[in-house]
């Protein structure tokens, strides 16, 4: 079945903000045979958001709006509703107990605009957002049976209410015929066009039902197999064979069977050899730590960092000798390797990273360029060092340099 | 002028990458008179993509893609083109030669799939992309003179490229009439709809050429003044009139005068004051450091910060003593004060934020439920914490918390 996701905001079409929702709600419903057919952005101008619909009802059986329905003037998307699906505003009681429980919990003051919140479509059934003020409104077309769900625009209220009710309703209301399915596999060591030519016969001979997508990101591919069939044609086992082959295909590559980031392949790496970690970040500046703490759970494997952003920090926290340092520099193989040593000994874990390095966009030199970077790993087995040059902004140095000694932990434990 | 964007990809339609190239495009081409119609996003299909072009080439003078030239067999866009623009594909030795040059940076061998690259529609004047191998094309319609620049999908490739040449070649074949402009305000300790009663009259007094937008993020509103005019009539003084009184109105909230993360702002709140920072996190995991390091020239003002995820490193490390951890548990004011004045001490630094606390999803008790954070700030003034209950998911309490923590250190220093 065809979904249409609507993303209505002025705040996302001009970049100021990046939307999440769209992609969520693609990932969540796509299990329960839902196709994403499209994503449209639109100001918050009733001519576009109507537009928009009248584009996505035509051929979605489904079609999703997030945002547009917060209290302040920019947001008109009530009134389009009205115009579509007929009838008046009506004022709902529930609706105005939530909001006032809402702002009950946070020990907040109503105000007239928020009350002006509880007037909603008599064409539509409330969904209670039991996150937010906005009600969440399911509206549907008496010609064709098309429904459409408008749902706030705040990520955490929809993504809240989309997995606690809204995707219960949308399940109970249509009957999925179609079987969706899909299978990753996390690929390191090789470019996306060696892989797809190493590949090239394995997707000739793919069932019809089948096919194969490579997802590149930096220092790591994800292959992923959709599968797209009717329930109880066998789609599923389909997949489950092609992708047994595809390992096989890849073998010497794989990094993690499954879907993870570089973060997650750490950890499960340290978590399945019962060791701990820690980390010691100079260019990095906290993102290796902030990635790793950014998945639930971690605290049995992760013990800490230290951000030595300063030459200091480096000899009085984590034990780098200073004429080491001055000898070698900070962005060096014989410094890099004392941090991870001494954050190990620090912390008293088995296993450690470190990095050190020229982020930009300024601090870069003839023989250290923007971008040098070496990276530390310390295991049971030793300490290993290595130096990469990343191409980019600071931030994509960053992001690359923290994935990088991620996934040589991952290989130096494999 | 109107602008639309199509983001062609599989792995954004079903929520595996977020996109982010739209906003990008959207924000460096707002200033050059261009207003953002829409965004559409599409899978990889041929059917998709040409309605996708229909749909936008319509009504916008400039449509721009973004992906669906990479050099797997997933990527159907410029056989589109060549339908939609007519004439054949034709070999063009010019990009065959920037694809070599990447790849001997790259020290990468050229293989058959992505010597297919070079293959381009004839009907298009390819612009070279000097940061990766597909080439990025410019095609015109005859009929209306609408122009489609279709651009990589990488968003390294695609934000380089567009700044470093596709933005002049845009403005030299399109003279702009229009003026648009935008002025922001970060606002701190008022609600959304309490900001937007309290500026009802200045609202409903704008002139009609502007525009007021409220885009809230947890702890931290910002208020953007649109201005949207021709060149010579006036609006942008009319914008930098209005903008005066609008700070006048909000004077109490405001945090910062113009458009600046938390972390940026705490930074310059540092940096006029002529102090250093460090930070102490425990259920942040980095994040606040990440956050100031992302911000390039920060190491100015800042020394380092440690992850002090096991309570053995904020005792070794951070020098909180064991019985105010069993006495007073990792989680509270005592603890926080002490982790924060702890890297103060270690670092050097005049200023310092921490913060503990539960980001769940495990971890909470009746007591202390997820979502508990304490934080400290410390400054020449003293040492001042607060505790908070952030609503929400380990990601959305771990991003409130680090911001609130920056917030809070601004504030202590106004």
């Amino acid at each position: 079945m065809k979904l249409s996701i609507i993303v209505i905001g002025d705040e996302i079409l001009i970049g100021q903000v990046t939307d999440t929702n769209s992609g969520f709600i693609s990932r969540t419903l796509g299990p329960y045979g839902w196709e994403t057919a499209r994503v449209v952005t639109v100001a918050d101008k009733a001519d576009d958001i109507r537009s928009a619909i009248e584009l996505c009802m035509a051929d979605s059986e489904l079609v999703i709006t997030t945002g547009g329905l917060g209290p302040t003037k920019d947001d008109i998307t009530k009134g389009v509703m009205c115009g579509i699906f007929g009838g008046p505003m009506i004022f709902n009681d529930e609706v105005a107990a939530n909001i006032r429980e809402v702002f009950d919990i946070r020990g907040l003051r109503m105000n007239p605009l928020t009350e002006a919140q509880a007037f909603v479509p008599a064409s539509c059934r409330v969904i209670q957002n039991r996150l937010g003020t906005a009600p969440i409104m399911w509206f549907e077309r008496k010609s064709d049976g098309h429904v459409l769900v408008a749902m706030p625009g705040v990520p955490f209220e929809t993504e809240g209410m989309l997995t606690r009710s809204v995707i219960s309703e949308i399940a109970s209301h249509f009957s999925p015929e179609l079987f969706i399915g899909h299978k990753s596999l996390m690929i390191t060591g090789i470019t996306e066009s060696a892989l797809a030519q190493q590949l090239e016969n394995f997707e000739s001979a793919l069932d019809k039902r089948l096919h194969l997508a490579y997802l590149p990101t930096p220092g790591l591919i994800r292959l992923r197999l959709d599968a797209s069939g009717t329930k109880g044609d066998g789609t599923d086992k389909i997949l489950d064979e092609a992708f047994e082959q595809l390992c096989k295909e890849t073998e010497q590559y794989i990094i993690f069977k499954g879907d993870a980031n570089a973060a997650e392949i750490a950890i499960d790496a340290i978590r399945r050899k019962g060791l701990h970690l820690a980390s010691a970040e100079s260019c990095t500046g906290g993102n290796i730590a902030h990635l790793i703490t950014s998945t639930a759970g971690c605290s049995d494997i992760y013990l800490g960092s230290v951000v030595s952003y300063s030459n200091e920090v480096k000899t009085n926290v984590l034990g780098v000798k200073a004429d080491v340092i001055r000898e070698h520099g900070a962005v060096s193989s014989e410094v890099v390797a004392a941090m991870a040593e001494g954050v190990a000994k620090l912390t008293g874990a088995e296993c450690a990273v470190a990095t050190s390095g020229i982020a930009g966009p300024g601090g870069g030199s003839d023989e250290k360029p923007v971008g040098t970077v070496w990276t530390a790993v310390v295991t049971p087995g030793g300490t290993e060092t290595f130096v990469k040059r990343y191409p980019g902004n600071r931030q994509r140095v960053i992001e690359r340099a923290s994935t990088e000694a991620l996934l040589a932990l991952a290989k130096a434990l494999r």
